[in-house]
Order: C-alpha cells, then structure tokens, then sequence
C-alpha cells in the first residue's frame, strides 16, 4: 500500500505480490542511503533518524559469509555459533574439538585468532553509476561488459589509493537493481579477528538439520570474536548496548545485516533457468551428504573431520531444496509472468523493447553452459582444498603479470590482500576428506561431462576417479603453508617450475575452464547486464528508489514487529522458553542437550525466554545480524528464518515469512549461569 | 501424418507433438488386439499377419521388471543380463560372485533357480470395460472407486476358476487409455526359472553408469534363462529363432515387450504434480547412492552386497533426472497446456466439462499426501528388506481374514501364490545393507515429516535412527525363510503373538500408513479415475483407438527402422564394432573389459557389430525385448534407449527419440569364441 500510495501507474504490477489481505507487508532489503524512514514513522510511530542510522552502520560488520556487529566499546563481537563453526574447526584438532566442547577464553590472552576471518565495516556510500554508464555507453554487449569490469576495477584501485594507508579503506563496487545503479562502498576492514567464547553445538544446534528453518526453536545460535588492531583489542567506540531483556510482541524491530543474494527482479526466462539448474546442485550435494553420512560412521575422527562441511551442506541443501519447491509453484510463476507482462508493457517499444528476449537467449545459453561451468570453472569436478590451493596459485601466477584492470576481477589489484591472507593461513586439511570429496567430483564431472569429454578423457584414461584422487591428495605438498606463501612470492616462474601433481592438474584444466569462463561472459553475461540495465531504466522510470534492490551481500536494513504467524490454522507464538528445551531432549544427537545445561537444569529459570520471530525481510548472509528496538538497542541475535522464508529468494510472504533470533535473556543466562565466563559477562555489562 | 489421415478433427491437436518435418513418426505402443497392421503396410510394406501378432505373443515373456523372449523349443530365455542382476545377486555368496564372474552352465543340471522370478505369456485377452463401468455407474467418487476394485477381483477371481487347476491361468486385470477401456489379460505363468548363462557385469555393463543410456555403445547385455515345468525344461513350441546376422541398416525392425510406464496422456496438473515430487525422490535417492558408494570403499566384500541395489539405484537415478528434465522444459509444458486447450474445448460442456478442474484439485491433495504416502505407505522411511517381510507379514494376515474381494488388491487371492513364493524364497539378506538403508530411511523420514509427528516421536524418542536401525536389524529373525513361512502359515494369530522387533514396528505403523492409503484413495485416486474415464471418453469420441494407451507393463507392440539419429550436428552410426571397445577400454572399472576378452583379442573378429540403435518406441520395462524382423526372427535384443529416450515418459522425440539393441552377431561371437557354452550354442542352431 505504501507503493500504491506513491507510484499509481504501477501499482497493479506491484500488487500483484502483495497478498490483499496484509498490504502493509514489511518486506524491502534497503541500503542505508535509502530507507523509509517517512514510511516507518507512519506505519510504527518510530523516528529513524541520520544519527541513528549513522551509529547502526557503523557498529554493524560483514563477516565472511555472514553479519556481526560491535557490542562493547574494545572490539567485542555479537555473532551465530554457525558463523563461527568454520574458525571452531580451523582450530579445533583431534584432541581439542571446540566444536563439540565450546570454547571459553577467561582472559585476553586465551582469545584465538581466527585464520581466514575478517570483519569489514561499511564508512562510505558513494554513487558511480554516472560513471559506468559513460564508460559503456553505445557499445555492443561484449565490449560493454568488458569496459564495465575495467571501469570497476579502476575506481575501486583509485578509491583505496586515495584512502591511503594510515586508515586504510578496502573499496568495493557494488551493482544494486539489476544495473540500474552502480555505487563504490568504502569498507574498514579488521583481518585479526578472534575466538572469545562458543557454546557447544548440542545447544548452539540443537536439533540439528531436522529443525533448520523450523520455529519454535531452542537454539543458543552464538559466539562472541574480538577485532584486533595491531595486536591489540580494537577501539569500537561505535557499539551497541544489548538489552538484555528484549522486545515485547508487536514491538517495532530493525534488522541491520547482509543479505546474501535475492533474485526478486529476475525475469521469468531467468527463473526458469534457475529452476532447470538447480536440481543439478541439488543432486549432487545429497550424494555428497551421504558420502560424508557414511564416512563418519567410520570413527570418531572421521565424524569430526566432517562435521563442518556436513553442517554446511545440510543447511544449503533445504535452502536449494525449498527454493526450488518455490519455483515449481505454478501460482508463483504466474505470478511473475503477470508482473513481468505489466512492465513489458511499461517498456513498450522504447529501448527496453528487446530486453527480455535477449535476457532469455542468455539464460538458454547459460543452462547448457551450467554444467561445464559448474564442473570446470568452478572447479565442482576437482572438489578439494588443495585444489583451490593450486588453482589461486596457478591463476594469480598469471594474472598478477598483467595491470591489474585487465586481470580476472578476483585478481584485481585490491582483492589481493585477503586472496594471499587465505591461502597462507595455517589451517588444517585432512587428506582423507580430500580424497573423498576429490573422488567424488571427479566421478560426477565423468558422468555429467561424459567419458568423451577432453578433460575427462585426460584424467581418466588410465586411473579411476578414486585412484587419481589418492594419488593427487598423496602426491601434492600443498598443504604446507610455507610452501603455499613460496610459490605465491615465486608468481609465474615457480608456478611453471612446480611439479607438484595438483598444480600440475590445476595447469591442465586451467584452459578449458578459461574457455568456458569466457563463454559465460560474452554470451551470458554481457547480454544479460546489458539487457538488465535496460528494464531497470524502465522500473526506475515508474518507480524510482521507491523499492529497494535485490540483495547483494551488502548492508542493508529493515523494519517489522515482533510476531508469530498462523501455521495451516494454528497460531505460533513468537517467544519460546527454555523448559519446552529440556522436554524436548532425547539423549541422541541432535536433540541432545549438552551437559552443561542438563547438569544445571534445577538451577536455571525455565521461563528464560530462548528464541523469538518477528517479521523482518531476511535471507542468508544476515545471519548473525543484531535485532535493534527503536532506542537502537540489540534485542535479538538473528540466526534464521521459519521455513518460508526461504521462497524470500523469489517473493515476500508478508503471511508466513519469519525471521528467527536468539533473544538476549537466554545469552544472558548462559553467560551467567552456565559457562564460565565471568569477564565476557562484565565486558557486555552484566 | 496417419493420424491425421484418419481424424482430421484433431489432426491440430496431436500435431502439436509431431515436429512438422517428421510426420511419419514410428511411435506407438500399441496393444497386440489393436495393432495398425494397415499402416505398417503402407509405411514399411511389411504384411504383419493374425499368425504373425499370434506366434510372436506366444513366444513373448514377462519376467518381474522385464521383457524376454523363448528362442528354443526347450523353454530357452533370451534377456538382458541386468534383467537377471537380482537372480545373479541372490545366487551369489562372498566366495562366489556371479555378477563379477559370470555364470557358465555346461549342463542342464547345473542350470540354478532364480529364487524369486518368473516368467509370464499373454494366452488371452477380454475386453471388460462394460463390466467394469455398469459396476461403477451413477455412483460418487469413492463409491466408484470401491466398486471398481471389487469389480476387477472378483473378475479375476472368476476368470483363474473357469480357467481350472490342469493348465491353470494368471488373471490380470489392465486399465488401458487412463481408464477408457478395461480389460483381462490371461497369463500362463512359469515359476520355476533357472540361469542359464550369463557373462561378467564387466562386459555386459561396460561404460557403466557413465555410459548408461548413451550411444555408441559395447554391452553384452544379455543372459540365458530356462522356463521348468514339473521339474523338467519347458515344451515351447512358440519360440522365436535368432537370425544371427542381424538387420541391415533402415530394414523394418519390431518390439514385442512390456513398457513400464508412461505419463503422454497425462493432464498439465498431474504432469506439475509429477515434476513438484521428483525432486523428493531424486534427493534421497542420491544421498543413498553416496552412502552406497562410501559404504563400498570399506572393503571388497560391502562393495559385492551393494553392487546390486547401487546398479539399480544410479539406472534410476538416470531416469529420473532426465524425465525431471523434461518436465522442466517450458518448451514441453507448453505443448501440453496447447494439446489440452483443444482438448478442453472438444469437451465443451458436456460430461466432461469439470473433468480437468476435479485432476486439478487431486493432482494438489497427491502433492501434500506424497511426502507422508511415499514414506510410511510406501515405507521409504523403512527402508529395508527385513521390513519388507515384517509389513506383507503383518499385513497379509489382517487381509487374508477378509472376503478376498474387500482385501487391499495386492492380497486379494489371485495376488497370494506369488506373494507368498516371493515372502518365503530363501535370498540373501545382509544384515550391514540393512542397517545402512533402514538407519538413512528413518534419518528422511525424521527430516520430512519432522521430529514432531507422531511416528517419528513413537519411534525415535530415545533413539537415533542409527541405534534403531541397528537394534532393530541386529534383533530380527526374519532373515530365516522357515520363521517367514511359519508367521506366512500361522496368519493372524501368529502375527498377533511375534515379539519380532520388525513385526512389532511393521505393526505400529500399520495404522497411520493404512490412514494416508485411505486418504490418497479417496481423495486422489477415485477422483481422477472417475475424471480421466470422463476425458478418456472424450479423447475415443474423436480418436477411437486410432492411438495407444499409455504404458502399463503389459505387452505391446511397436514398429520402426534400424536408424540413427543426429546429435546436435553430427550424425550417429546405427552400428558399433568390436574393436572400438577394445579401444576403449581403460584398466579400470566400468571402462575394464574382463579377461576372458581381453585374453582373446587376437582371435575375435574386430569387425563384428555389437550394439546398435532404432528408431522404435520403448521405455524401462522393454528390456529383454526381442527386436525382430518381417519374418519374425530375433535380429537383436534390446537393453537400453539413448538419452533422449527418457523424455518418452511425456511425448516421443521422432527425431531423437532411439532404442538399442545388442547385436545378434556379438551374441554368437560370445557363446562361440569366448564363454566355454557349446551346448547352449548347439540349442541355439550354432
């Protein structure tokens, strides 16, 4: 009703989404130099001001793959359990598993740094749209496409160069609505980032894959890191408080985080294409599942050197698996089909008229270029650490002696910093994980490329997928750090000069993946940002930055309540308590509660509430996001959403889509009463 | 283009499917009472005679998933070897594999029982739609829907009495063109069958999974078996001969078989059912494959007890995937959603008029019922021999205390000798396959139908699927064929009184299985019988039976040529040969021949053609298929189609669409130069 309200001519189109008996749906992602602070003042009474949105922005943090934010004034950091799990493996050893013992640093000295996390902080929002629609202006797709990622590269190269180096700044551009702007967001980023505190993962977990997306929920979804600078705890004056008493139901909530990706504006051909692609991953991913399910039957060990990627794979798989049920809704296609008709329509014969057409010859393209795509480029065939090892290696070799814009853009002069920070840190590969997943992808990319094919034919002549697999992950010396750091220092001469079999193999396959690497960015890519930008024009012509963009795992805010949501009749409640927890238990894994909590269970107040829903517009990447109340307070730790909202790829269901958060009573609690961890609890002021 | 010749009123329609410059497409599955001997006539000028359909039938066979044929006097079956992997699997120990080796038998005496086949001729066939639709007149859905059952045992029932017990007959009940016409088919059927010969998987499976469903192929891909009665080789006049030189490329080619399924007359609702609940299968389904895989890995011996059930799995994995495939072609769904337009609007508003509407409605309860239907009904959740036993056990006993007419139709008493022969066949069961596959369907069954429901929180409250599994495997007795027969003999009481931990569980879930069966038949089938018998009348007003049914597993007949076809610009050869296989082979497993070929190089003739390819239209259930000649000798034996013959299931490809076949002239290369079978040679006429 709010866009109704504001763009007339489209509102058909626009509500074609909307469900009529909820049209104050709280749905948009929006970036933070564009919130409807007008509409949230109307619709909640609440007044989001530039301070306001100035301090959230500030305390809030891009983690790998996740958000974060600040919640002490010396560097301490709010996040999920699960956005830890891949740093709690990375230090974990057969002796030591944090994963399944939680870790607890009493001191500052016990803290341990994470290998391959940062924490980025966005400073800086600067618009360049301008200037990327000068540089491609008038040229065909191909060229286009390539001026673009040049002109990219440049700006990005110059920002960080005019930032200098006492406060350096790492600058990324970013590409909202489909094309339809182009901003270059300044980040402060922290590379000593370390382990404070974990729960167990029976808690952080509890319930396991079974009740991922599920609510009511009981899961302790958090673990606290520290930012250090020059060894020593951040200055953060830029912090949240948290409350530890949380909001009420129907209380007005903020979520400041990164969404991961969204394909909402997505033509239909588009959809399409992802429908017919993604039973591809999916399939692949439950044999993989049931390789690791089956591995860690076999020992202890062997269960804990899986657990991470299993976890992993697990979540993605009900993620896939509830987007592709969403796409193989025929009402939601027929949804899309109509909204796109109305904007077709829109476009008339302008500029726009071929637009889709050539967005549906690229997605045609790009289905039959999926599968050596997938196998080859993004190296599905050759599923292994070590692989990766060889392939930055062998890649940057060559990129790294061209200027840097004409380099692949992951190659670009300022993604290199983190790219070499990765590859050098000292983590754990365990050659047995190696070996199944390398075998595994191999045999898939025989089966999916065929026998005939060339690489196939190259790697498979004389060897199984099992034996090649063994003899690679028993031949290569990568997983040496040192050895890694001295061929990256050596560049092209010690790549051409290394006879270590997985470079060797990363060499080999270097070519084809290029070609259809190339492939996909002519005849893919080029006419479908081309074409993109196009539409876009068209939209932003009816309505402006009156919607907000797809999610581009850059930070973004919104607004909802806390709320339930009524479950084929029944009513959920948006609050659970921590008695249902114990009742649930069962002594098996995952509804197995941790000791630490059973042994305690007389002495901890049942009522505690645990989890709660509210109905921000989430998706994957704001895991970790802090819950905000209007005061501009943290009164939830974001760890998922209910079960729909997973078809939030795709649309907003103003009537189920749930957000679900750790509430702070139970953080509270657990700092308290459960583990030790006395100093942590004064630090965030209990 | 016949079609159209013959009605042109819905000439549009069916051209719909026809790509326009093939109009003389050779599809068809046609039933033997209604084969278009006319048009074969004028399309091939091959005269198809009464004696011909007759003497072909006669020497047709159907064998439990599978087509063979008689081509001797003494009761000699020429099939495919994957059509007696399960006999080969049950016949093997840990010293003796079968699969791996090969079975040789130099004389009758050494011919083995396959435990659990049998082999099935077509004697008669009656048309009964009359019967079946003055049983059903006037009544509403699920009246209609009992009545119909009862109708079509007690038909049977009456059809094996008057039949007698000196030359007794198998009735079989069969609902042709979606329920536009019944009928009963009469079988003599022979239930003790033995192997014969077989060469090693290694040969007859050759290019493995890899190269299942492709072409060129080099499969052996056949196996021997003998028809007994009383003990002694069956009398079977009604063979066919094998002409050993096989057809000539374009030459006039016919499949006597058994097509499993196909889904071409489908409405556009059931096909986006069917498309919504492959994705459910084909992921657990490839998760196990992985657990197969890796469970092999652990040693020789696992690998040899899940060689069998993975071979079979990856086959249908294949199918599947590719038919998912098709159903995602909005090029496919398009034609449909035509075809039924015209369709609709010859229904008018007549009897009809809703038909689509109710399907539509059905098609929407069977996606919700599929998860909990698939799961405890079809106990995928249960996964497991052992709990197959327990389940017919259990059940068995409750329907046998019933008037076989009110029994569920697979114990009513025409369906009991082979149910029972089957229960108490003492087979092979492996007690660690069981563990692995019962503990994964518990683990699914946990994940879809949630912690929460009542049978997983019955089953699973204090245990993990793994401790149940295992206690359930490791306590069981069912493994010994003597218990099975004596709960088979006790009945009810027996039942009642086991303290199996199996029939315990079988028992437990009896109930809500029984319930969702309930629920499926009442609310989706009997309103898409009633709906289909509705548009099938519809489709005869205009077409009569001037086309096919969809496929049933009963036995039709096709015509075509010995063709390629051209695959994305290339044109691929009817024929293989020998020595490209040679070429080929790599050292390892699929790609490895075996011995007693490699060995023999030197003295085989390179030049003999092995497989080839037609353009005749079958799908799974046509392998073991006789291809034959004018004349009505064997000129190959069929085992496979191409890849695009997957997408058969919805429409035939005219121009992609191919079978293949192994060549006759490999076949006696095999039992002459090779394998040490004179004898069988000699019975053949070698």
């Amino acid at each position: 009703m709010r866009l109704k309200a504001l763009l007339p001519d489209l509102c058909l189109l626009l509500l074609a989404f909307l469900p009529s008996s909820h049209a104050l749906a709280d749905e948009g992602m929006w970036t933070y130099d564009n919130f409807p602070a007008a509409t949230v003042k109307q619709k909640l009474g609440v007044d989001i001001t530039p301070a306001w949105l100035e301090r959230v922005r500030l305390a809030s943090i891009r983690l790998s793959n996740c958000t974060a934010s600040f919640v002490s004034p010396e560097g301490l950091i709010l996040t999920n359990h699960h956005c830890s799990v891949a740093c709690l493996a990375q230090l974990s050893s057969s002796g030591n598993d944090y994963l399944k013992e939680g870790f607890v640093s009493t001191s500052r000295d016990g803290e341990k740094r994470c290998p391959t996390q940062y924490a980025d902080v966005l400073m800086k929002m600067e618009d360049i749209t301008a200037k990327v629609v000068a540089a491609t202006r008038g040229q065909a797709d191909k060229e286009a496409n390539e001026a673009r990622k040049k002109t990219l590269t440049l700006l990005e190269q110059d920002c960080e160069k005019a930032a200098g180096t006492r406060d350096p700044r790492r600058c990324e551009s970013v590409r909202l609505y489909e094309g339809g702007q182009y901003f270059l967001y300044q980040y402060k980023r922290y590379t000593d980032v370390r382990l404070v505190f974990a729960p167990e993962t029976a808690i952080a977990s509890f319930g396991g894959d079974p009740d991922n997306f599920q609510f009511p929920r009981w899961n302790l979804d958090m673990s606290v890191l520290r930012a250090y600078e020059n060894g020593k705890p951040a200055a953060t004056p830029n912090h949240l408080r948290i409350n530890w008493n949380g909001p009420a139901a129907g209380e007005a909530v903020f979520v400041s985080g990164h969404p991961g990706s969204t394909d909402r504006q997505l033509t239909v051909a588009q959809l399409e294409t992802l429908r017919s692609s993604l039973p591809f991953w999916l399939l692949r991913s439950a044999e993989l599942r049931g390789r690791y399910i089956q591995f860690a039957k076999t020992g202890a060990e062997n269960a804990r050197i899986v657990g991470d990627p299993l976890f992993s794979l697990e979540n993605n798989i009900k993620v896939r698996r509830k987007q592709l049920d969403a796409l193989l809704d025929p009402a939601l296609m027929a949804q899309k089909a109509e909204a796109e008709k109305s904007l077709r329509a829109q476009a008339g014969s302008g500029p726009a008229a071929d637009a889709w057409k050539d967005i549906e010859r690229a997605a045609r393209r790009e289905l039959e270029l999926s599968v050596p795509y997938t196998l080859l480029e993004s190296a599905a065939g050759f599923n292994s650490a070590y692989f990766r090892y060889a392939r930055t290696l062998v890649r940057a070799a060559e990129e790294r002696s061209k200027p840097s814009e004409q380099r692949l853009r992951e190659y670009a002069g300022p993604a290199l910093p983190l790219l070499q920070q990765q590859l050098v840190a000292a983590v754990p590969v365990y050659p047995q994980r190696e070996i199944l997943t390398l075998s595994f992808g191999l045999e898939r990319m025989r089966e999916f490329l065929g026998p005939d094919h060339p690489v196939v034919k190259a790697l498979l002549a004389e060897f199984s997928p099992d034996e090649l697999a063994t003899a690679l992950v028993q031949g290569t010396k990568l997983g040496d750090p040192a050895l890694r750091k001295q061929l990256w220092d050596g560049g092209q001469a010690s790549s051409d000069a290394s006879v270590d079999p997985m470079i060797r193999i990363a060499k080999l396959v270097d070519p084809p993946s290029r070609a259809v690497r190339q492939q996909y960015e002519d005849e893919v890519e080029a006419v479908t940002d081309t074409a993109s930008e196009k539409i876009a024009a068209v939209r932003f012509k009816a309505l402006g930055t009156s919607v907000y963009p797809d999610a581009t795992f850059t930070l973004r805010l919104n607004f909802g309540t806390v709320q339930g949501w009524n479950e084929a009749g029944t009513a959920v409640e948006p609050f659970t308590r921590l008695e249902r927890a114990f009742e649930r238990a069962t002594g098996s894994d995952p509804f197995r509660l941790p000791d630490s909590w059973t042994s305690r269970r007389a002495e901890l107040d049942g009522s505690t509430p645990f989890n709660l829903s509210t109905n921000n517009d989430i998706i994957g990447g704001n895991s970790g996001s802090p819950l905000i109340n209007a005061k501009g307070e943290v009164v939830g730790l974001v760890f998922d959403g209910n079960i729909h909202s997973i078809s939030g790829s795709y649309w907003f269901d103003t009537e189920k889509n749930r957000t679900v958060a750790v509430h702070p009573a139970i953080i509270r609690l657990a700092l308290t009463k459960v583990y030790g961890t006395a100093a942590l609890a004064k630090e965030l002021g209990l």
